[in-house]
């Protein structure tokens, strides 16, 4: 995309970890012609980021990295949104829409129009991301084939929202629009659920008494393993995401809770039938989802298409 | 390893899935001077065995499988582990040792000496699988650098334990010993309850009203992917393994639940103290795993080695 197609011709990212540094790489990449301005709180990120070129310029101060962008994405803790983007008032162009990364959307949108009034806003959220996190960690492709998920709201101008749209079809991502309280639910139960719920097992296998840390460690390829990727993830960032979509978080949990007591209780009771129903059925989910392209029936998800590998059959499982 | 050095002539499998099809194939790389019967009470079973080269023999009756065994391997569901080993009876000769594969050790070893009194028994556990089941999904590699947890109990011979270690660093396994009851405890937290909460997401998930299943599968990437793996495996496996290790799976899942309990409250009371700091002391479980080299920090879990192919990262996260 060039810089004429390209539907920004200055963009700034504040926040320059893992997701901020990727789009900054990834608009280098997929579109020569855009300038990026990157900034970030912290100097020593600051340093990592004109070292890699997460940004053609990483100035000292948030006002220049803001001052000529047409579009302004905060790559930045959910809670740290609203301090981040009051940092921004008076320093933008009237029409320099702002857009933002984060997990949860209904308080990310709220906050970040409770400090920035009358400016343009478009939240979004890159449904793509590793267990790492930092300066170091972004790379191009983090968004390539992967949903981004735009959540325009009533205030929000329909050709702003194309423009947001058409800036990440522009760095590879598949682009979905969803009202933001639906947002909230289904990553709700895709993501931050299935996250608590790793966070916990780990927690719970790291404190008993009678099974070594080392035998935990050693027999993890019987199905913990996978769980302790997931509870690898930045603990500022999930503090963050559950605190502010409590209440979606909190009302799956209730269902959540629910169903595995009756799967306690059928164990507790020698339920067979109830527990093989049960597992049947999940089974259709992991069909439709290889289906879908969503994920891979090979054992290292597809991921090593990137180099054109063909894996052989890996182990995990019991 | 050659016949003369291997610690059994003739090896019997009884259960021609993915652990005993796996196991046929492994011995006649391994170890080709070791002949290797096969049985399955399915005839499909057996005819995709003798197709696969599973065994180089899969006779009709199990009777003719086992008739010279110096080792039956019994490699069907849990609790199919007593019927299977009373069809053995008078069957075997006297030396013959009975192993088994079995998720669970205490109601297998158990079960298999009540029907077999007098024949030495020396059960095993090959931490090692895949989601996948049944005679087609097996392959000689399964083993490779997997622990396998041999769980002797009072009656057996220190000798017939030694053999069986043997043949399974035979096979490429990294042999630990246990007690059954302590193996238990340990595949409880580091498998079969991680098992069961993803059967149980997954399920929340499907069942949801607000969100379309469609939904849930689009956006699975953000971390409930992995999940849907875990509750892909096979029901009957899973029931059986649960309804045999009730004591301590629900003995983990009583702490995890109120483990999870303390997250859920920290959440709507808004202690970000409390989840910031669980959630940094899970990272150090995930350091461990690495370095402990039972997984590899890129996104393949390292499976890409077999090819020698370098991956590029991948994507899973949020
Ligand atoms: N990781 C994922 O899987 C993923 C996926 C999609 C969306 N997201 C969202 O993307 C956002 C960023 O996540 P990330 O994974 O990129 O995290 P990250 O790698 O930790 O990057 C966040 C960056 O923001 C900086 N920062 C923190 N507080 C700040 C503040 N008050 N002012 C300015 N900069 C500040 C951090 O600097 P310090 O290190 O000095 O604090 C860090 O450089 C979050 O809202 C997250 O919910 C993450
Ligand atoms: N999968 C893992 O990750 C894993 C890892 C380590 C240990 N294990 C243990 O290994 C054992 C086998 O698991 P698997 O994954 O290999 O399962 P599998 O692929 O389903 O194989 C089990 C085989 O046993 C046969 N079978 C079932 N009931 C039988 C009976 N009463 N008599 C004779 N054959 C019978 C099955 O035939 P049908 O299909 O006709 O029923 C099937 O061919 C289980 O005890 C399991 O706990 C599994």
């Amino acid at each position: 995309m060039s810089g004429e197609n390209a539907p920004f011709g200055h963009v700034a990212i504040i926040g320059l970890g893992l997701i901020g540094g990727s789009i900054g790489l990834a608009v280098r990449e997929c579109m020569p012609d855009v300038t990026v301005s990157g900034w970030d709180s912290d100097a020593d990120v600051r340093a990592v980021a004109t070292r890699r070129g997460l940004a053609h310029v990483v100035p000292d101060t948030v006002a220049e990295a803001v001052a000529d962008a047409d579009l302004v994405i905060l790559c930045v803790p959910v809670r740290a949104m609203e301090e981040v983007a009051a940092t921004l008032a008076g320093k933008l162009k009237p029409d320099c829409i702002v857009s933002d990364v984060g997990s949860c959307k209904v308080s990310v949108a709220e906050a970040i129009a409770r400090v920035l009034p009358g400016q343009p806003i478009v939240p979004a959220h890159p449904v793509a991301g590793t267990e790492h996190s930092g300066p170091e960690a972004g790379f191009a492709s983090l968004f390539k084939n992967r949903w981004c998920i735009v959540t325009p709201c009533a205030a929000t101008d329909p050709d702003d929202a194309e423009k947001v749209m058409a800036f990440w079809r522009g760095i590879g991502a598949t682009v979905e629009t969803m009202a933001p309280d639906h947002h909230d639910l289904v990553l709700a139960v895709t993501s931050h659920v299935p996250h608590l719920i790793a966070y916990t097992i780990v927690g719970t296998a790291s404190d008993l008494e009678e099974v070594t840390r080392s035998e935990v460690i050693k027999y993890s390829a019987g199905g913990f393993r996978d769980f302790t990727r997931i509870a690898a993830s930045d603990p500022t960032m999930w503090r963050d995401v559950f605190l502010s979509n409590k209440h979606a978080v909190l009302e799956i949990l209730q269902r959540y809770s629910e169903d595995l007591t009756a799967l306690q209780r059928a164990i507790r009771w020698g339920d067979g039938d109830a527990l093989f129903e049960h597992f049947a059925k999940t089974r259709e989910i992991r069909r439709s989802i290889i289906e879908e392209g969503q994920d891979d029936a090979r054992p290292d998800f597809g991921r090593g298409d990137h180099t054109g590998a063909v894996l052989p059959d890996g182990t995990a499982g019991d």
